[in-house]
């Protein structure tokens, strides 16, 4: 298996150096060594994310990162202000209901992006919204909304921003204290180039303020119980030290490669993975104006049989990509260029998906 | 580094078969691959621990389990009894306290169990208890509970039986459905003989029947959404493929071992251990008659000192075993023998333990 053509967005594709990281023996996890290990793997962090704020890597995936989030700076009935451009969103907006709050949902059409007039719009419609629920990069259309820009507005009404970053974090420039981004949740299987497992959240002095005065009960996602861990380099329970292992050698390649330089190759897989499938005749699914750097999706021609094209690839090509998701299911396909690759394994990817569209429109 | 060395109660050594599991390259996670192993991993599962319930395999800690067990099967306010004979029972109580449940808790004197008088004692007096949190070994002490006795006295009386059973199961013989045990929880890292990071739930239809009823928020424990999602072989969020490979593997050495053979290599364990300790003229700290088989504690001469006896261990030895928790972090040392070892590797230990011990004390 040649885990180069795991090109779905996310899991992605793991680095030698991080597998190898991943056969370090078990050590004590209330020890001095893995003390050090936490603290740099935290500083690392930070780094990446360009934030002073306190760092918890949680056990889970990145929608534990949505609940952590919620549970933590809200409280029962809360207004909270969501928008959603897609699947992932519209889940992040499904927790936060779960969980009882007053949520008003701001949709726009898949494939379009959540701009600022619209965050403007909310905010002055529901100007007693204690948060605003954004999502970065919407991984089931390929849209990365324009979080620079919308952050300061939210930060000027006061609102809490809380920002779902699973897909782009760890890949592209995110500049987490600079744009008002009050909580920051991500996922190690994606920019971050390590196996699914560990949620990265990221909460500043606002966040932990509203944390003193949230009402949900909550236990193993309490930040304050994180917050006083993670001082001493310790944390709440047992850390899953080899996923930690694991994420600490890809920060440090993530560091070692920069995040301008690692910024500008996600971007230019995005412009050439969109210009071989508009070469090839294909209608790209998402405003290119708010085209994502690590993932894209083009409609499949006719309509449909997204499902039988991810077969075909798979079979004739060994390589993996994705089908929509929910009610684009069998509509669009989507090929993830995000975390570890040269340009050359994308573009196999998409000429593969090219040329097995082809043949079955034929 | 010979992590054979490791000899804290968990994380515990993990075989070569089970690192070299985790040199799998990512697979999709929601593709036939990885269902079919997740199916067999449940399988597996369910032999070891002897039931027919639903298995969940989730992202966490043992100390996850607690809160799914406690958002999943109870409501605000209701009233649950808690026994408490050692720290991670007081844990256990405090997660349930935590989520404002009406806790009545019994307590015993640390070193002692909670035997089947006192929860007789404990449901005819909290005729309303809707559950019980019982502590099947108690990490913090070294005691093993008798619940092939208490479980049936619950079953009888109707409550809901949820047990922690994070340093027991895997490594010794635990009958969960004759037993009566609703909701069992686990953690990865001590008897199953893999790295932390994974919860290993079992949920009974008498658990899934209270889920239905249960009112606390939850999205990412939520017992409904796991046994959707698992009856498919899938999960509900983005699967830790590196830790579930490693505990498929694992798994099927404890399965190669047989649950029988691997129980008296934990019962000899332990009874060698004491015997060590007792011939040395060290005080064993759990009453024998419920002498834990996967880990030994003893009181430190004196009654002070663990911590430097512990450090003393490692500098000399090269070998890690734990001081106590809680109140008493500096009064035990606790030697762990569960999961993978040979006798060999447990008497190395003890006899380094004891000869820090008697030099220290000279």
């Amino acid at each position: 298996m040649n885990p180069q053509n795991l090109r779905i967005p996310g899991p992605t594709p793991v680095p030698p150096e991080v597998m190898q990281a991943m056969q370090r023996p078990m050590i004590p996890h209330r020890g001095n060594e893995f003390r050090q290990i936490h603290k740099n793997l935290v500083q690392k962090i930070q780094e990446i994310l360009r934030t002073d704020s306190n760092v918890f890597v949680m056990p889970g995936s990145g929608s534990i990162g949505w609940e952590a989030a919620i549970v933590n700076t809200l409280s029962p009935g809360d207004h909270v202000i969501s928008f959603v451009c897609g699947d992932f969103g519209a889940r992040f907006a499904g927790v936060a209901d779960a969980y009882g709050l007053n949520v008003r949902t701001y949709k726009v059409k898949p494939g379009h992006a959540v701009d600022e007039l619209m965050v403007r719009r909310a905010l002055a419609e529901h100007p007693q919204a204690k948060a605003v629920l954004y999502t970065h990069n919407e991984t089931s259309t390929g849209i990365t909304n324009p979080l620079q820009r919308v952050g300061p507005i939210v930060r000027d009404h006061g609102a809490l921003l809380i920002v779902d970053a699973v897909s782009s974090a760890g890949a592209v420039h995110i500049d987490t204290d600079l744009w008002g981004v009050d909580v920051l949740l991500s996922g190690s299987q994606k920019g971050w180039m390590s196996p699914p497992g560990l949620a990265i959240v990221s909460a500043n002095d606002r966040a932990m303020a509203a944390t003193s005065q949230a009402s949900f009960p909550r236990s193993f996602l309490d930040f304050e119980a994180w917050s006083s861990s993670v001082a001493k380099g310790d944390t709440p329970a047992t850390a899953p030290l080899t996923l930690y292992f694991a994420l600490d050698a890809a920060c440090s390649l993530i560091l070692d490669e920069g995040m301008a330089a690692r910024t500008e190759r996600h971007d230019e897989a995005g412009r050439r993975t969109r210009q071989t499938f508009e070469d090839a005749g294909f209608k790209l699914f998402a405003d290119t104006a708010y085209a994502s750097s690590t993932l894209t999706a083009i409609e499949v021609p006719g309509g449909a049989g997204a499902k039988d094209l991810v077969e075909t690839v798979r079979e004739r090509y060994d390589i993996d990509v994705a089908a929509g998701q929910a009610d684009l299911s069998d509509q669009i396909i989507r090929v993830g260029h995000m975390g570890w690759f040269e340009q050359e394994d994308i573009a196999r990817a998409a000429n593969a998906v090219v040329a097995c569209a082809t043949v079955m429109a034929e």
